[in-house]
């Protein structure tokens, strides 16, 4: 009788000890993936200022929008528990070992120089005090929700391959997300070291957001300057090393040699970057450490700020912090600006009377929630890239009708001698531009 | 006081007279802007094979619609007839004057030869049989109708940009309208005759259709084939010259030598693209005249098959009828077997094998009326894209999960000796890009 009676209960403790066993495991599950990070941006690799100020919540909102958007990535992470269909395990990050970027390399300089010296034809120099430059830039391989965010993107890229085709630069268009701990704004890691190792012709890598666009067309980046650094970005010493301000260096635009420090470099940035756990304590860290950052998860930007702070002495002799021309422009700054620059200045100067780059941070347009009134970010996009494409259409005898409009207008009447003809700028066939091959360095 | 009778009937015979003025001047407006051809297509320059082949009336509604949404060009033609504010008229053209590219150019080979002599940093060939060309798409400065259209013309940008940057290829981008008459598929003609004349050093202009990518990532364009031709289309001798048919050949993607021949060619083609009557005229010609060709105004493609029939001796000689591989692919019967392809085949064939390009015509994402559901169109065009993407993507140890999807998975494991690695398809420092500058022929 006692068995008879035990018998239901042994049942019941079964089935309490697998429904206590279930929910632990829901419970955890839930646990864990709401710590994971943001993965909204995916290759998308804005960098922005105003987001990093505004309030967290809005961010946290984001989040849940975006695990609601962000299928793809939701759908990878259950796929590293399962055995994939295809015939092998999706790489499942182990939680003990170490993010890597890849296998150690210590002699990146040598190998690139032996393959260089193999291989004369593609040379890492395409002319005297001209090196061999890939730009690189991305989107996400998603629609944006924004509808008309892709649109922008479109504009951003047609500005990209106008200003790159008159300076003999290469660009590289990323839509692939190559490792899903990177996600967001640390996309950009393992594919600047994809390139860099595939393409030891390349000299300098260089990284541009694709919320910033090019506004001088005529200016050429003084690649002498920085014959002595591999790494060049638009800041101050002072707000970095001094002040420690998360700002004091920007991420969104800069150059990168190919190099061996630059691998090491890479390596010693990566650390604070993988999704989840360690980035969301990465982020408090540096909040903690820097001065006027939000509180939000590791940024590359606001690591960038630490760890040059933090080994100065390893890497800031070769870090250039530019300031001299807009290799990065915040366009809070500069967009109200444009008709006096026109008024006042021309061309070729690259700074604050006519800015190199114009850089949309905070602006979001693919998203939903960027840190500035949407109307306001894109009538600004439309100003800034009728600013730059004006000075592609003056080449040929056109002009927008004004900086906000769409249609052009002609300035210069056809002649059956066009090639007495000298365009304003010179752009049409610059000096930048009449490259030869030299011999590698 | 016959007088005093006369005199308000005076008065209202004024008055009757300005009104029926009025009433004319009113009508004869209306008359002339309903004859308008569709702008829809401002600087789109889709040439779809079903689209003409639907009912006119999707074709009236798709005006109608784009009269309302095409404020641009309306205002246009306002202003048109209004004083320029800033300072002088605005293009008008004369009713009577016949369309014109532009001024008459009769010696363009001596002055380009002489502009070539002059500047040899700027050579016309890249490398031994390897001429300097410049690839030239675009689309409407306007967002698209279809939110989803502008992530397509991003997707598409980004497949030519890898093309181009293996091939050596340059690329020029269009987002404006140079010339209101020509709008819609037209546009490509004075943007075609303004590039050529302004940049010399150009060889061939390799004109491509936004809705048209790039298949076969390795195959290199047979330039040594056509160096006795100065237009280069996808077709077949029978089907334009025997048969008339409106298919016979495609201007979706086509070669241009930059010569005088072509700027003749070019004035030869423009007669029927001005927009309004004259472009309606000329499609019930086209209609008339051609094989299978539906009732629509006048194309640029009908154009030139009635062209070359008409005047076959004139110009015949010097076009090139290619159809040994896919210059053009017509998407319909290729998209399907791209699995078959992948089993049998491998990149580098640019053939029905192994497609160069998959040209969706009458797909027409960025606009609302297409020729075939939406979602076909769609999801062939992300097929399209992955097909050619693995090919970049297989270069650095990557590979889409399928064709269907946007996500990438490893293929290649990480080595720390890079450069020992063999892309299998040889694509990272092909033959065709080690270039060398050679001496202007």
């Amino acid at each position: 009788m006692l068995d008879r009676w035990l018998r239901p209960l042994r049942s019941r403790a079964k089935i309490t000890v697998l429904c206590l066993l279930l929910t632990f495991i829901v419970l955890h599950g839930t646990f864990t993936s709401a710590k994971s990070g943001s993965s909204e941006e995916s290759s998308d690799n804005h960098t922005s200022y105003a987001s990093r100020k505004r309030a967290e919540s809005r961010r946290s909102l984001e989040e849940a929008q975006n695990d609601n958007n962000d299928k793809n990535y939701a759908e990878f992470e259950i796929s590293k528990i399962l055995v994939d269909e295809e015939g092998g395990d999706e790489e499942k990050p182990h939680p003990n070992k170490p993010y890597s970027l890849g296998p150690k390399i210590s002699d990146w300089d040598q190998q690139r120089s032996e393959w260089l010296k193999n291989n004369p034809e593609f040379s890492n120099f395409i002319g005297p005090n001209k090196p061999r430059v890939l730009l690189v830039t991305g989107s996400s391989p998603k629609p944006c929700e924004n509808p008309v965010g892709d649109h922008y993107l479109l504009k951003s890229i047609k500005n990209k391959i106008d200003y790159c085709r008159l300076h003999g630069v290469e660009i590289f268009y990323n839509m692939a997300l190559l490792d899903a701990e990177m996600a967001g704004f640390w996309a950009k890691l393992p594919l600047i070291r994809k390139l860099l190792l595939s393409h030891p012709e390349i000299e300098f890598l260089w990284w541009m957001d694709s919320d910033a666009m090019f506004t001088d067309m005529a200016y050429e980046v003084p690649w002498e300057r920085y014959k002595d650094s591999n790494l060049v970005m638009h800041g101050w010493n002072e707000m970095v090393y001094d002040e420690k301000n998360w700002i004091g260096l920007n991420t969104g635009s800069f150059l990168l040699r190919n190099c061996q420090w630059s691998l090491d470099l890479l390596d010693a940035w990566a650390p604070m970057g993988p999704k989840g756990k360690i980035r969301e304590e990465a982020g408090k860290v540096l909040t903690r450490e820097l001065k006027g950052r939000p509180v939000f998860e590791a940024d590359d930007q606001s690591a960038m700020v630490y760890l040059l702070v933090k080994e100065r002495a390893k890497w800031g002799e070769k870090v250039y912090l530019e300031n001299a021309y807009y290799l990065h422009g915040y366009w809070g700054i500069l967009v109200d600006r444009y008709e006096e620059m026109i008024e006042n200045y021309h061309p070729g100067l690259g700074d604050h009377r006519w800015p190199l780059v114009t850089h949309f941070v905070g602006c979001k347009p693919c998203g939903k929630f960027g840190d500035y009134p949407v109307e306001r970010c894109l009538r600004q996009m439309d100003r800034a890239f009728n600013f730059g494409d004006n000075q592609i259409l003056q080449m040929y005898g056109f002009m927008h009708k004004s900086l906000a409009s769409r249609r052009v207008k002609r300035v210069r009447n056809e002649t059956a001698n066009p090639l007495e003809t000298k365009d304003e700028l010179g752009l049409l066939h610059p000096a930048f531009k009449a490259v030869k091959v030299s011999a590698s360095s």
